[in-house]
């Protein structure tokens, strides 16, 4: 039967000579044929590709593919490639004979049991040697859920293989897991069965026409962009999806995914990256648009509880007991709006907001990338003389407005007086009219507008891609796991952060508006009470307990608001210091609670007296500075290069002298004495700041050191029973010389120690914690309630 | 006669008793009683002190004196004085009794020789035996051009001194000098005279009231302003005097002062630190205001000719020609408006710009000081559903609204998405009516818009703050000298800027419109040609000559273009040496040169790879550190505080170990030479940037050296003929094995070295310089037209 369809093929005219056909066949294998997403964009985008490459040489079949049995599924089937539509621009009379043709080149399969596999690999096999056809590849779609992939693929690994010489490419849809671990463990399975550049994981964003061509467009106006794409001129990005539909119908998949698993975990931190990431070279090269985006996530800032406003529309929660059939009282803590800062630490972008939003049930659909960069002139003349459009004192933003809205098209929007852009003539085109509509703040009029030639479906887009082998289209394992890798801390912090309620629609007002306030996000309007069910009232979970733990002052909440009030009293004891003497000498300790410390005390505290401080180790493991186990090299990569401290006020512990570790002939302890004596009045430090291990050492003083408990000796050798053994640590009696001791504890794993602590008396060498205790100066316990309380 | 006028004033009732005139008598002595500023400002402000002080205590005597004879003196100065107007808030009754008191207690005195003053003295003394009256001080107000200070503050000085126990207080009006030295010298011979204390120094900007206003509102305001008033939140500052009138009349003063030393240095620059200063504990406390203002002047920038445009009205050149007798050729440089771009480095506004602005023949009258904050809101709702108001995406701003313009009179604006201002009851009222009005593209009805309940002119509110001795109101010496140590540089270097020529009013269209670019600013319109006489074109001064010198390339232009160039090189140089091995490994000589250059990297390279470049020292004086003599702490400075260089990758030399300066047996050279073995590959240094001395010497290599000159050691120990004698620097050899080696040359006292060494051949001995040749690496030098051409 082919063979009579392909000389049929032949001879209607404009259609492929038989020796273009020599390129080879491709088969394509949807799987999920009579799914929604098959009906409603997958055949269309098979269809166009069919119309766009059937001169191309190479030849095609289609296979649909379901669970369903043969002759229902056909039907099934048949039924949604009838209603397959011809594009506008394609002539009818060709176009109702390729489509007449795709349909004889279709076919469907039961694809349930090992030997269905079997036998559809069987089949292709037999009709590429009845045809005499080279194969070329096979292309498997995979438009089924989840869970039904690692079986699929067994089957397509171990039966479906085509021989050597002929391509796979297997098309994977979302979601791809569910946080970092499950996409881990999903793309550990599929990687067991096909290789990475066999696997096509589909954004649908990354096939939309304004969003794929953020790259191209970056490229090819490299000269205007060059100067202004960098924090100088980057006011604020802002990467926008909002819908007006909600989640109704949809909430079994809702429930356990909401707003940000959906659609800014993908979607629109794709979009974001082509945005921000580097500019390869070659933009169309895959793999080097794919190392600049892996950068561009390594740049990023970890996102913090305070980095995300959350909403749900109030209709949601009776949508879910209705459809999940869960009881009256069930409350759901699915986000359905989210507001999300992010930032990066790239010298490009240090301090440029980005912000990703989109949420269901607001006031209009519309999707667009926004740059707006800062005003950087001043007009001298008053504003009713500007001569309009041509200010440099009116704004200045490049969109790429995704669809729907206002505009109703795929558009790139370029503020005319930033540039005239350059763009692709063949594929995008200067769009006209439609002068009187209002646009981000300005009127159409002040922009170059641009829209496609040709409105192209995301799906076809992307089949097309898959089709030529285009990578860069799709997402790779790694940029997956990076993607998770970044939400995921945002993802478990949330879990049980307050929602705000909001009513839907144009009722939304001023509700879900947010505001930036040093680094994090927080909604505008103060919670309407008036909103809220009573027993949606969330408890304020910002409280701090204040009391005493082993006679001295304790601290305790939740970590992240121990960590924000242990940053605030450093602050203040900072400031307090250098006003009364000039300078603050601050000892810290390392390991990893003090880590997020740093990252508060880094991007919070900009207020920080940081030029008068000066900074010293409380322990090193003895080390190189640079190795990533020295305490050093975790202080600086998470405060020093963000804060300016002047090079001489940092004192590293001399570790590495004469370029070896710790050698006690080097003398490094006594430098470092000397040293401090030097420099710190009394060798009284104004700050010291200790942690506690679970053995009950603090510093590098482990229980029953030789070294460091008691004694002249200010810093001291000491062997740690763990990995790296050999440490420098400032001694009890010098941290008893501080003016002030700081303890955080954090963590579960540090409730059994901290409850002996609480008990024990003075008793250094068995646990070293239990002898600080400053001669004149001032002890404070901050123990976060996991600690405390187990 | 006195004695009757007091007793007349005491039965006039709501006057002063007995009791308080016990209080003291005060002499006002105005000199340049019939000028011009007496006229029209000094006067009526004496009599509004009058008028408020009546019941204060103190009587009072006014003595009008100047060069002009007795009697015709007199008679203009009563002319003027007839002229002195009731404010409309006093009752006409009291005003017009008070008006005649203040006639009678006024007297003219001719004030030309030695025996004037001492008569006036006598005249005051016995007044004040005759009356009974004890005195409580003296004020003295120099209405005169300032080639007359010295010689009255001589007679005052030696004549006219109150007796112990009363004060003395003399006010001095602008210009107080043309530059820093020349308001140096007269700040140096009127201290000769007068006790800090003692002078009252005008910037009658300080007694606008909404300028005078601006360090009780932050005071006030603390609350709203404290998380604000900083970079993360203020997008810019604009400080702005326009004015429509034009130089016409006053050319003979225009001409020797411009714009900048009219209005900027003094006026604009007073305003903007009232804003940018720290807000001391006690706003009222002169002292404590001054060291903070002082603070804020050091922490500024310094300003470059690139950080200002300057523009002249086109009339202004026929007006000079006219007014001062010039010939039609004559071209005037003086720039009559100019838009300044100044930068802090303060942690708090670092990044921020203030942009000082002022010109005559503009199209408005208007000053202003005004604070636009960052947009940090997120408005979810689309713009047309958005509530007028109250959205947080409108322009939020703080206005400190001086005068003139739309609004004409003082105001304090604050946008209502920002905060209700505290503001004193008694003196601020809110506005009310004009909410049609548009003002920094919002409708007044977005502010909160309050105005003084009494508007006063700045002279009486200054008059009565020299009687209340509020220092604060005035400019100490060391504020003055400050003002123009930062202003001297600009004024300098942009003496042969080319002007932009602009028609005056309304037609100046965008003309003046300005720009900043990394740091800089520019006109925004390219200089129109056809409005420029043919004569007025000026040569682009930026033009490097490109040649050979020494047989290597050279690079030679004016010293400000030459640094770019060679920053521009050296990043280009470290972007690729970055691309390909993925470090750059540049060392650095000390030395005044480099400076600039450091500061031009620090401020305008922001895509330099900072995070992967290694910084080695060419040479270093034996000094500690932190000594301002070491090479390193300048180099920490210039650039090393402001960019981000890993701490691990910065390599100050040795010269301080074990607490004591390059002891040879501390062996501080043998472990710089392994640090750069373990970390440069092969020794070989991307870029080493080096320096001449008059006598020839590179690093710290000196004529006639025993070390570095030759041989294997890659590090020495060198004397220099200058102290401090010892250095610690690179040798020859190791220099020449780098892959790049730029010499910088500037000013005119490196010319005849540089004449020199163009000519002489390889002799490292006698000129170490002419040693510089690397093996395969490449050589450039870089020397300024100074230097070169002498």
């Amino acid at each position: 039967m082919l063979r009579r369809v392909l000389f049929t093929v032949l001879f209607t005219g404009a259609l492929p000579s038989l020796a273009e056909v020599s390129q080879g066949h491709i088969s394509v294998v949807l799987l999920g044929a009579t799914g929604d997403l098959a009906r409603k964009y997958l055949w269309q985008g098979l269809f166009q590709l069919y119309m766009d490459q059937v001169s191309s040489g190479h030849s095609f079949t289609f296979h649909g593919a379901a669970l369903r049995a043969l002759e229902p599924g056909q039907r099934l089937m048949f039924d949604v490639l009838k209603t397959l539509a011809c594009p506008p621009d394609e002539s009818p009379n060709r176009c109702a004979v390729l489509k007449d043709q795709f349909l004889k080149l279709s076919q469907y399969h039961q694809l349930k049991t090992a030997e269905n596999y079997t036998a559809l690999n069987r089949e292709i096999e037999m009709l590429l040697r009845q045809e005499g056809l080279k194969e070329a590849g096979r292309i498997f779609y995979f438009s089924v859920p989840p869970f039904a992939y690692t079986e699929i693929a067994r089957h397509i690994n171990s039966s479906c293989r085509p021989p050597p010489g002929a391509w796979l490419r297997v098309v994977l849809e979302k979601p791809f897991g569910h946080d970092l671990e499950s996409a881990q463990q999903l793309a550990a399975e599929l990687s067991s069965f096909f290789k990475e550049e066999e696997m096509y994981r589909v954004d649908h964003y990354l096939g939309k026409q304004a969003v794929a061509h953020i790259l191209p467009f970056r490229d090819q106006n490299r000269q205007f962009l060059d100067p202004i794409w960098n924090r100088h001129h980057v006011e604020r990005v802002e990467v926008v999806l909002k819908e007006t539909v909600d989640a109704k119908g949809r909430t079994s998949f809702y429930e356990q995914y909401g707003v940000i698993r959906d659609v800014l975990q993908n979607h629109l931190t794709e979009a974001l990256m082509f945005l921000i990431m580097e500019l390869p070279a070659n933009v169309s090269r895959a793999e080097e648009v794919l190392q600049c985006k892996l950068q561009a996530f390594q740049s990023l800032w970890g996102l913090e509880k305070n980095s995300a406003v959350l909403g749900q529309y109030q209709a949601y929660a009776s949508q879910v007991q209705e459809e999940l059939q869960k009881t009256r009282d069930y409350i759901s803590t699915t986000p359905t709006f989210a507001g999300v800062l992010i930032h990066s630490g790239s010298l490009r972008w240090e301090g440029v907001p980005f912000l990703l939003t989109s949420g269901k049930a607001l006031d209009e659909r519309v999707g667009y990338v926004r740059v707006l960069f800062r005003n950087r002139a001043y007009c001298a003349q008053k504003e009713t003389l500007r001569v309009a459009g041509h200010s440099q004192c009116k704004a200045k933003q490049i969109i790429f407005y995704i669809g729907h809205g206002a505009l109703n098209t795929p558009a790139v929007l370029v503020s005319r007086n930033l540039f005239r852009p350059i763009m692709p003539e063949g594929s995008w085109r200067e769009a006209v009219g439609q002068s009187e509509l209002h646009i981000f703040g300005q009127p159409l009029s002040d922009y170059y507008v641009y829209s496609p030639v040709k409105e192209r479906d995301a799906y076809s887009v992307l089949i097309s891609n898959i089709y030529h082998g285009r990578k860069d289209f799709f997402i790779t394992t790694e940029n997956l796991l990076a993607s998770w890798a970044f939400w995921t801390p945002l993802l478990n912090s949330i879990s049980h952060q307050p929602l705000r309620l909001y009513p839907g629609g144009v009722e939304n007002q001023h509700l879900l508006d947010f505001e930036m306030v040093s680094g994090e996000v927080a909604f505008t309007l103060a919670e309407p009470v008036e909103l809220l069910k009573p027993s949606r009232l969330m408890p304020n979970d910002y409280r701090t307990i204040q009391s005493k733990f082993r006679h001295s002052p304790l601290v305790s909440a939740w970590s992240e608001d121990l960590i924000s009030q242990l940053a605030s009293d450093i602050e203040k004891t900072a400031s307090r210091t250098v006003a009364r003497s000039g300078q603050f000498h601050l000892a810290v300790s390392g390991g990893s609670s003090p880590v997020v410390l740093f990252q508060r005390l880094a991007r919070h505290h900009y207020a920080f007296p940081w030029k008068h401080t000066h900074i010293w180790l409380v322990d090193e493991r003895c080390v190189p500075l640079t190795d990533t186990e020295s305490n050093f090299f975790s202080l600086h990569n998470h405060l020093l290069q963000s804060v300016r401290v002047p090079y001489f006020n940092i004192h590293p512990m001399p570790v590495h002298l004469n370029r070896r570790l710790c050698v006690e002939e080097d003398r490094g302890t006594e430098l470092y004495a000397k040293e401090i004596v030097a420099l710190v009045a009394n060798a009284s430090f104004d700050l010291v700041l200790l942690g506690v291990g679970t053995d009950g050492h603090t510093a590098s003083l482990f229980p029953q050191s030789e070294n460091g408990l008691e004694g002249a000796q200010a810093v001291v050798l000491t062997e740690s029973p763990v990995k790296p053994h050999q440490r420098m640590s400032l001694s009890l009696p010098l941290i008893n010389k501080a003016r002030e001791v700081f303890v955080l504890i954090l963590g579960k794993g540090k409730h059994d120690i901290t409850t002996l602590i609480s008990r024990v008396g003075h008793k250094p060498r068995k646990w070293p914690i239990s002898g600080v205790s400053p001669s004149s100066g001032q002890l404070v316990w901050y123990v976060d309630y996991e600690a405390l309380l187990g």
